[in-house]
């Protein structure tokens, strides 16, 4: 079943308002056998209290057992499968760094390498170059030039950056040019496709004038090219879900993803607290907010359980200010657990909070992992998230007479 | 979404051990109302401690409803969809026997049958005679020679028997001989496409030898052959899941499953205790171990309760020898559930417990069919068994960045 197709064909529009908020990494581990997770260990009234309004449940992101990165994370969310709409890796690298990128783009992620008199690599990460001597060198980089096609040079941090293509009818399916070990020379970039045969001779062409560019560099005098990839061709909110829909986030990685399903970027919060602010300045302009929240995770990739912990206390002290706006739907959830004891994201379910007048209460006490397997959401796949919020928000008709 | 393609693209192989203890039938009924199943009843100590440590779930093997056979069930279990990886009944059947299938083999199950003078079937199946007589007549078939072919004719019980060909580009499309009803005669052997019609050919040969073999036998003096199957084509557990894995068995059915997903057969036990010393010899030289216990099985299908209880309680007396060993992830689970409230098979979904330092507890307090429903796995289909083990076991890298 086409979940998103069904959506689309029942969206049935009214003014009511849905609030999506996403503590990155909100789903942990216990750090010693019986103890709590992070969630379970921080003091959260105001979450607790939504828990025993709302109806809770055990979310997976993509299926049991899958680790999602922030891309395919966010697109469950957001309600479009992951594995169905793949983002190339140099669209999300470029998305990551808030490039906006249109539908004749050709993102690349690239690394600046060292390479010696024979143009073989020595180091294919230019040893590590600090983030603002690259960015000037990515700067001096925008000075080539190929007739018919926007050259677009973005630095990363380190030995990244980004180059993006613009000009109709490029393909993104194109090797890596690098050879993913030294003592070679970086390949040359070689299409797979007849749209992409034109991206290959433009990639030549600039690896070219780069070369010439950074003879003179010390370390930063080559470079490679990885992840071909054009603007994932992604439904709106606005087509799939009738939604105008806002997002508010601190870091380009999140604005840009939301931007791909057709969102819109809401100010220029720095914190928590300015996104609340945004939100409640933006209340009239939307149906639909969501809400980013990075630290839970930046903590749990760091293992830092009490740091963790203190950033879901803090996120539970802006839940009063969201509520007080009175949305239709207010969801609590995450794109997927960072457990402190893994450092890293994780296949565990996600534990979710949907409420709203129209939710059916399940009796659970607490917002916790294990109070949400017990949830009347049951264990529930991420692409129903966007259904469930449409339907207690009253914007889905029947299906079937 | 082809979870099973997914798991292969992410496998990041190490050096941890997984073991997946199957007790086969192992879901029941309660027999009394309001009285415990099979699992409940028993004393269950070891157990229930890893229920504490672990997390549980509820395990539907192929869909709501649906009652698996031994093939589809340790297919699924093993991470094959069922439905999409069939295996054909006379594979089966060959695979049942401890008959190891070669690609270029098609095996079929007979029957002897009564035959009259003019060649009608007057019993289907000759009077079930007893296995040691037809293993006898099952013998003399041996002398059956086909130019081009390899024929194996291997006792089954009674009057059930294997026939296998063994040459390149037999087709396994054939019809079943068998007219299911007495009064007429065998039917021929019809092939359904182009590569079966030499099946076909071979299979009349074969019967006009053995009819000829036969001519005197008192009940045994005709046949029909059912099931007309190729060797089933599985990935291996190397290709899928990196995984080298060893399968301990009693009983041929279970050695031949695993072996059809590449599993090396480890001993020759001859009992669960004896299986765990094989479980112990081979721990150096394998990622990946299952371990079949039938009687569970057997006794449900007794409708015996409090046997299966002692049956259940043997097995959970080994599960100290098998955590001493330190898997990094243990599985105890079943291949669908033979109630002896019912004498069978079952739909009703297979209790399920995984434990790893890496899983999230679920507060689950016992092994059992009433905690298995809120625990953290929740209620899953079979083939994610794998995709966890390799998660919980740290062999998958991230989907997407």
């Amino acid at each position: 079943m086409d979940i998103q197709q069904l959506v689309r064909d029942l969206k049935t529009p009214n003014d009511s308002k849905i609030v999506m908020l996403v503590a990155d990494g909100l789903g942990g581990l216990p750090v010693r056998p019986g103890g709590p997770t992070e969630l379970e260990a921080a003091r959260t009234p105001n979450l607790d209290g939504l828990a025993k309004r709302g109806v809770s449940g055990s979310m997976t992101m993509i299926a049991p057992g899958i680790t999602p990165g922030s891309g395919p994370g966010h697109l469950g969310l957001f309600g479009y499968d992951p594995v169905r709409f793949l983002i190339g890796r140099g669209a999300l690298e470029a998305t990551g760094i808030g490039f906006k990128l249109e539908a004749n783009d050709v993102a690349i992620r690239c690394n600046f390498c060292s390479l010696d008199d024979e143009g073989k690599i020595t180091d294919r990460r230019a040893g590590r170059i600090p983030t603002d001597e690259s960015t000037a060198v990515v700067e001096r980089l925008r000075a080539i030039s190929i007739p018919g096609v926007e050259v677009f040079v973005e630095p990363v941090k380190e030995h990244r950056f980004v180059v993006v293509f613009r000009a109709e009818g490029l393909g993104g399916n194109v090797e890596d040019t690098d050879p993913q070990r030294t003592g070679v020379a970086p390949l040359e970039p070689v299409a797979n496709d007849e749209p992409s045969r034109r991206t290959a001779e433009v990639a030549r062409q600039f690896v070219a004038q780069a070369r010439e560019i950074l003879a003179g560099q010390p370390k930063a005098n080559g470079l490679t090219m990885r992840g071909f990839s054009t603007k994932p061709d992604l439904p709106t909110y606005e087509e799939v879900y009738g939604l105008k829909a806002a997002a508010i986030a601190v870091y380009p990685m999140y604005k840009g993803l939301a931007q791909l399903v057709g969102m819109e970027l809401e100010g220029q919060p720095a914190n928590l607290r300015e996104e609340i602010e945004v939100l409640k300045g933006a209340w009239n302009d939307f149906d639909f907010f969501f809400v980013h929240f990075k630290y839970t995770d930046s903590r749990g990739e760091d293992g830092d359980f009490d740091a963790k912990v203190k950033m879901i206390e803090e996120f539970d002290a802006v839940v009063p200010d969201v509520v007080a706006l009175n949305p239709k739907v207010l969801i609590v959830t995450g794109d997927h657990s960072t457990p402190c004891a893994l450092k890293s994201h994780s296949w565990h379910p996600v534990p979710t909070l949907l409420v709203a007048d129209t939710c059916r209460p399940d009796g659970c006490q607490a917002f916790s992992e294990t109070e949400s397997n017990r949830g009347g959401l049951g264990h529930f796949q991420a692409v129903y998230l966007m259904p469930l919020a449409l339907a207690h928000a009253e914007r889905l008709g029947k299906f079937g007479a």
